[in-house]
């Protein structure tokens, strides 16, 4: 396989996604980091070289440029025992995928981001007009995941996937976002079955 | 394969993605109609035999519920001409994907829903309030898929993707959210592409 590079921020859950996808499968990667906070990936000279959409993370194959965390988590997983071999079982994996990419991350990441960094005194007052909102998508999105975890111990099939990883990242860190786990039995103890897979690395 | 059944709205630009993938693959769908103005898709019967999640569109495989339009998409091309051979190219063209639903979706296919659909005047105060962020979300990301599409016909590789697919079904009809395609020469020449495709069938 080609040099592998992760431009990344380590506080982005979007990062850790793929960090973890690539310890638990043995890859090397090289990291490049970025402050998000300071604008580095909205610099021209990120636009033009690593992503012209001005976001972290992107997985370098090479000369190749691959952003958007799920696709970099495929990438990296492809033909290993991330992926189930069942077609409709890695269809129903992707679309565990697009539904972290789209209830999921723009609600409980969010959130995290605005009042755990950013912190709820410097939001700009459009923000602060959407927290409510994100508030609600994010306890639907929490709601879903415990609805599927009190009846089975993986998203996917018997074992874990890339869906437990994607959607694992910013769950195990949603109370920065003023999400409480302790609403969410089954997803609590799910969180303690990804942390006890072998070569599990925490994000730091 | 199984018999395939795709619960739908006619309205959304998510049915219609998958409708074309279906048919340029020759592959029969049945449809089962609701009309998500009506909140058909949040009603109990719904929410436990088709999507918890109360969303369209939904691919039945036989007994089984395939939620998330680009994942149902990726079910029915696997192993065809729709998804590149090549690793790189396979996962840069769920990174359009993931694209898609995170950037584009919510900022262009939410504003047509709001003002075709709804119309602005049935607005809440919330969703006026989001409006021009959502103008702004929308223009950065058909910027991008022009900028990409200036230097070359297809999002991936040389050849039609379902990332061409994915993005095809919103863009096409942008200009019901405001949207106006003439400043987008290069998007405009893509659409056409995509329309002279053998099998290709419009939205109706």
């Amino acid at each position: 396989m080609d040099r592998l590079i992760l431009h990344e921020d380590p506080r982005s859950g979007n990062c850790y996604k793929i960090k973890l996808t690539a310890a638990m499968l043995g890859l090397p990667l090289e990291l490049r980091q970025y402050d998000i906070m300071k604008g580095d990936t909205r610099r021209p000279e990120f636009l033009q070289s690593v992503n012209a959409n001005g976001r972290i993370p992107v997985l370098q194959v090479g000369h190749r440029f691959l952003p958007e965390s799920n696709a970099a988590c495929w990438f990296l997983a492809e033909g290993s025992f991330l992926i189930p071999e069942d077609p409709f079982d890695r269809a129903d994996m992707l679309r565990w995928m697009f539904f972290e990419q789209y209830n999921r991350e723009p609600n409980v990441a969010t959130l995290r981001f605005w009042l755990h960094f950013v912190g709820e005194a410097n939001l700009t007052e459009h923000q602060r007009g959407q927290i409510m909102a994100k508030r609600a998508g994010g306890e639907a999105a929490l709601g879903l995941m415990e609805e599927k975890l009190a009846g089975e111990a993986w998203f996917v099939g018997e074992t874990v996937t890339l869906a437990d990883i994607a959607l694992y990242a910013y769950t195990h860190v949603c109370e920065a976002g003023g999400f409480r786990l302790k609403d969410y039995p089954a997803i609590c103890g799910w969180l303690k079955r990804v942390e006890a897979l072998p070569r599990y690395v925490p994000m730091t």
